[in-house]
């Protein structure tokens, strides 16, 4: 049988970009003005083009420049084969990527050549599927097995917030530095888009204020699942008083303290359901937490857990071993929306609401945004990821990471720009 | 976006067939001369089919035709969801299936409605995802993470035999009962079809004859890799000596004896790589197993794991906690070695050669039988399974089936014919 050549890939483009970004608070600062993403883009020989989206940030984007070369003429249509090239391309020197400096990967759990590998595999096997949807004329969902529902629900992601960028005016909004403005931050959340699960992100105030931010949410909101992340910032001992005196309010409880130990402790001692996306963040992590029971949900994140078809790896592992699955998110834009959705629906017992950053982007890179109603995103059908990309929006994101020195996710610089003796937070902050 | 019509299913047909099949000797008897096998066919409303097959017998026949009717409507492309179906169809009364006599599935493990709803399922899966392949004109690989190899390495599959059935003639095998005539089995299919790995069922002699015909083929072929599969007929310390015998002689044992405890204390003790499709043949068997350590080899097997894409999640779970995948086969046609030779393709570290009886079949209900060259298949990138319905073939063997009064595997009652005294012996045997 003669292979198409339809589906062979003749170019890989790779665009850096930054985009804005509100003053979010977490453990280690603030988020940035502007942070940056890459877009792939693999065109085939037939023309079609599919999408992908990861980190921008330096270590990802050189690996991701360092592989696509090498995609050339390789099958859309068997991204499995793909990841021993990239395994290949990026070789075994685990030193290789340790230079580059302070970023936000430490909110998401280990830092290691295998899972900057899975990342980079992550976004070229999603663009891989996008364009063999659209050659074929199918979602990518079908591709993973088929929808098992036809909405995926999201979470509201609440953040302490400033109302403003040091010197900037303020955003829409406003800023949010108790429990009454979490509240009303919620509101807003809850108003647009009809979110049904909220999650706040701690470990930015004492975990007495976040509590009471929590418990306001709880009174103002009383039959919406809520969920609490400070990011591994407390120690097991205040992870185990935080979890006891939110038990009955949280559906669960995310990273509390960092590590499988404390993890396994507070939930052995309090029954509270412990959420990860930092002490299980790769296969290789799976085994232990899952013996000890450190973990009750793990968030699933196709981009570091290494693509779509990981994801439902994922969810295999977690079905088998009686664990839940949610979904994490960092800042992305509508390509890592599409994507994250189209495996959820694929997913066949994801009981959670999905975290997504997404409402906090103003700006994207797809034609047509995905619209939240009724707090889910409507799971599409059509070809690919069913999304079209907006060139003039690339172009225009992309120039504005070549005029700017912005490089990588900076959360400490960002907060150190305004308390210029802010370090990162040695763990347990609390 | 208007749903497509082509892939919805128009009509589900339900084939029972009997094979014929060689005095294949096993620890519960001898295969009987004739065997059930299903045949399902889905026809989609483009006329699309897609070809299943599996067990025959009463429990999994009835099961299959109580479920073929509430796929009418179903969309091929959406096989996940279908698995919801089944379910429900079949409910949740454990008893429903526990009445049907001896049978052959104490040589596959537990028997129980997980396992059973799991079968049913994978036929229509697999069935789904050969007419969504057609329909798009894509190999079923690609619509599992595509191949990562184009041959999948078989095993030559070795059994004790007699030299016909009774009352019968000869069959061109010829009989197999001691050392020799095991080695001279093995050269015929080495010389056949160019096998480079050797499995021999074991549990029907004495250990020590079965060691004896081990050391004899490795004697003959010094460089194959070889198996021996007792079917647990051992006891933990007969199956701990014959583990340090053979150590360095086995690639692997296989279900050397009975049960977590018995296969954890013969791998703790001696080291040996222990294979199986019999302590852990559902997910709910993984967890207890792996943290014991109780097997170093899963066989995975589509037709009762729950179709190609729970493969796929078994050889997740395999990887994930650093066990080996292999293959197990029963009984079977081209269907199913279709469907075994796509999964087998898509799984990025299969390095064992699979299981297959194929060879022992003088039939098929494909119109080209699959060829054995260098011991591998190659992996078809023709639409779907890549083969094709022989309806002449399917008349005749399904006639046989109408005309015959065999409805479920026996190979104690086949042995009873024989040797009246015959029992399905207590475990362990030795
Ligand atoms: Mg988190
Ligand atoms: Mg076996």
């Amino acid at each position: 049988m003669p292979e198409s050549t339809a589906g062979r890939v003749r170019e890989v483009r790779v665009t850096p970009i930054l985009i804005s970004d509100p003053p979010l608070l977490n453990l280690q600062g603030v988020h940035q003005p502007a942070t940056p993403r890459t877009i792939v883009e693999i065109e085939t020989e037939s023309g079609a083009v599919g999408l992908g989206e990861t980190y921008g940030d330096t270590d990802y984007l050189t690996a991701i420049r360092r592989v696509a070369p090498h995609l050339a003429g390789a099958d859309v249509s068997r991204p499995t084969a793909l990841r021993a090239v990239v395994d290949e391309v990026l070789g075994a020197d685990e030193t290789a990527y340790a230079e580059a400096g302070t970023h936000a990967a430490g909110l998401r759990g280990k830092r290691d050549l295998a899972k900057l590998k899975a990342s980079v595999f992550a976004v070229f096997e999603v663009a891989c599927l996008d364009a063999w949807g659209r050659i074929l004329g199918v979602p990518v969902h079908a591709l993973l097995g088929g929808r098992v529902r036809d909405r995926v629900d999201y979470s509201a992601y609440l953040f302490y917030k400033w109302a403003a960028h040091p010197g900037a005016g303020p955003d829409e909004w406003g800023g949010a530095l108790d429990p009454q403005g979490v509240v009303e931050q919620a509101r807003l959340f809850a108003d647009r888009y009809g979110f049904g699960s909220i999650k706040l992100k701690g470990g930015v105030f004492d975990p007495d204020q976040e509590i009471a931010a929590v418990r306001a949410l709880r009174t103002a909101f009383p039959d919406t699942p809520l969920r609490l992340d400070p990011n591994g910032a407390w120690s097991a001992e205040t992870g185990e008083r935080v979890a006891r005196e939110l038990t009955g309010v949280l559906e669960y409880l995310e990273d509390p303290a960092a590590g499988v130990g404390a993890m396994a402790r507070i939930h052995q001692r309090t029954g509270m359901p412990l959420a990860t996306n930092m002490c299980v963040t790769g296969f290789d992590e799976v085994p232990e937490a899952f013996s000890r029971n450190a973990v009750q949900v793990v968030l699933s994140d196709h981009h570091f857990w290494g693509g779509l078809r990981a994801t439902l790896d994922l969810a295999a592992l977690c079905r088998t071993y009686g664990v839940g699955v949610s979904m994490h998110s960092n800042t992305h834009l509508g390509i890592s929306l599409a994507a994250m959705t189209h495996v959820a629906a694929a997913v066949p017992d994801l009981h959670h609401a999905c975290d997504t950053h997404r409402p906090w982007q103003q700006e994207d890179v797809v034609t047509r945004p995905h619209a939240f109603k009724g707090g889910a995103v409507e799971v599409s059908d059509a070809p690919g990821l069913g999304i079209e990309l907006d060139t003039d929006a690339l172009a225009d994101l992309h120039r504005r990471w070549s005029d700017s020195d912005v490089r990588d996710r900076d959360d400490v610089g960002a907060m150190r720009a305004v308390h210029p003796d802010w370090t990162a937070p040695r763990l347990p902050r609390w």
